[in-house]
């Protein structure tokens, strides 16, 4: 790369659920956006998932879905890199590599661990380990190797996941320390987009929309069953004629966010004035999802359906990815010893 | 491979040192023993050997010496599976795919893993991992996957490794009963050669030869070098008119070992009778290892030549080894979900 090269972001997306709308907006808007600013490689964090996912019918779906959906909410493959982490096999042998240079401290002190280990302590279980696979310990070096060798500048993350980013400086640095004067790893440096308002959603009760608060809306459901999730979403039983706060309930709240201007202000007179149900905000809301996610959600079916363009999508993607992965293996392998 | 096809055995070495006498006799001859009863792989474990080894060049030396020397000692690259490690890819990323299927636990138990705290808490450690890396840790996963890879039916280990065949069955098991519909390991089995005098050898202290005793003989070492090493083996101060007893003498034992008959015969009743010096027995025992192992070493030093046929042997191993791994890979993948 030359030295006027833009900097490099890279975004891991784990694939084990349905993507919502909260995954949308705080996720993969703002992760779009970066590739405007950065040289920008997305990937699928599928053998992350096999942690925890062990049904391989699932794994597949959740698979192709994220890939499908990041692609439908303008992912542009051409711009940017994109590729599932079980087609780079460098990624494996490098991952061997660096847990020779990671100190086992580390891992012990990973928030995933210790919170299996908290389960198991709570649940009054003797041994902490119980039923914590190596796949969890090991997963912060694997998280290390797919951000170091693809040479990433700047990892964007939440709070909660600083520590991944963390630990790939340190394995980085390990490594350069040892290793340094034949090949030297980029040290990666975390970027926490701001938590606010724009990039965050409220789920079906109000809290944070989060797959573990189980207060989530698909973002591609066909329209009959996002009907269904919304009209189920928990209101308060003010009758019909009575006036009501329209901020006091999520379905307006996410009204505001997806309605067009008008219905959302004359929405909010007639719920104040006292004659609307929240039946009737349900059924805005709706409409405004549909309005707004309707044409992504065909492309995204289109994507999905067999035989579609998505899995050479993917294959092209890993081969732009491994023409950046084999070098930086090749070199390490040199630096090592093994030839 | 049909029903007649013979059963697969397994040997790993782990390129770590100089070969020497002990090794020969001890782990060489028997393991190219079973060539004849099974279909045999040998594989240079170059990869667990960096848990240890951070000097590329002596691990590069370290994999060459190893590799030559087994060639040397009769190794028939037609006839056996012979390669490196590091040259079967799909190795690592099944040792990801069964790591998510390893009870942390069983590593937490695991002899390396817990003589390395037992050394910490006897250095007064107060954090028993200080020093452990992730490679140690991880070490009998990667030691399991070297196994099932190749549908090894047997592995021929002494008793202090006993152990990672239990643990290579134990994740064979795990990953069969969560995936077995689709694909099964096989379960390997340990075979513990008997320890008896033919394949122990004494070191120059009379204990056991061993790298971790400091008492060993090197295999390929250049004549004059030899003779300097086996003229400091420690010998009592009898004075040599005195008769002595033959057997006190790790010397002479060594001689019976490489010595002609006649030699030995003679030798033995010189001692007795007295008139004798250990030192005439030394120039004995140096001139039979001259005489036994000559034309090994030159066998050894022609392939440790740079652009030898060496690295063209082991590439060619690894292609071998490859027609049988690739195939596993795809399978599990397949099993798994990540197609």
């Amino acid at each position: 790369m030359g030295p006027t090269a833009r900097k490099v972001s890279l975004t891991g997306i784990k694939p084990t659920g349905e993507p919502h709308l909260g995954n949308y907006i705080g996720a993969i808007v703002p992760a779009l956006e970066l590739a405007n600013t950065y040289e920008s490689v997305y990937f699928i964090a599928d053998y992350h998932a096999l942690t925890t996912i062990r049904d391989r019918d699932l794994l597949q779906h959740y698979t192709r879905s994220v890939a499908a959906t990041w692609l439908a909410a303008g992912l542009d493959p051409d711009r940017t890199t994109f590729y599932r982490q079980s087609d780079i096999t460098e990624t494996f042998e490098l991952a061997w590599v660096l847990s020779c240079v990671s100190a086992k401290g580390l891992m012990n002190r990973a928030h995933a661990y210790k919170a299996a280990r908290d389960r198991n302590r709570e649940a009054g279980k003797e041994d902490l380990d119980a039923g914590v696979n190596m796949g969890l310990f090991n997963y912060p070096v694997l998280m290390a190797v797919d951000i170091l060798i693809m040479d990433a500048d700047v990892v964007p993350v939440g709070r909660d996941q600083l520590q991944h980013v963390e630990y790939a400086a340190d394995i980085a640095g390990a490594f350069n320390s040892v290793y340094g004067d034949r090949f030297k790893f980029k040290v990666p440096a975390p970027v926490v987009p701001p938590e606010d308002s724009a990039h965050t959603l409220p789920g079906t009760d109000g809290r944070k929309m989060s797959k573990s608060y189980d207060n989530t809306i698909p973002l591609f459901a066909p329209e009959a069953s996002l009907r269904k999730v919304i009209r189920r979403i928990p209101t308060d039983s003010v009758p019909v004629e009575a006036p009501k706060d329209p901020d006091s309930a999520a379905v307006f709240t996410l009204l505001e966010r997806f309605g067009g201007d008008d219905v959302v202000a004359d929405t909010r007179a007639r719920l104040l004035a006292g004659g609307m149900g929240w039946g009737e905000v349900k059924a805005q809301l709706t409409d405004a999802l549909i309005a707004r996610f309707g044409p992504m959600r065909e492309r995204y079916e289109a994507l999905m359906a067999p035989g579609s363009e998505l899995d050479d999508l993917l294959v092209h993607g890993a081969d732009k990815a491994r023409k950046q992965t084999r070098p930086v293996l090749e070199r390490v392998r040199d630096a090592i010893g093994i030839a």
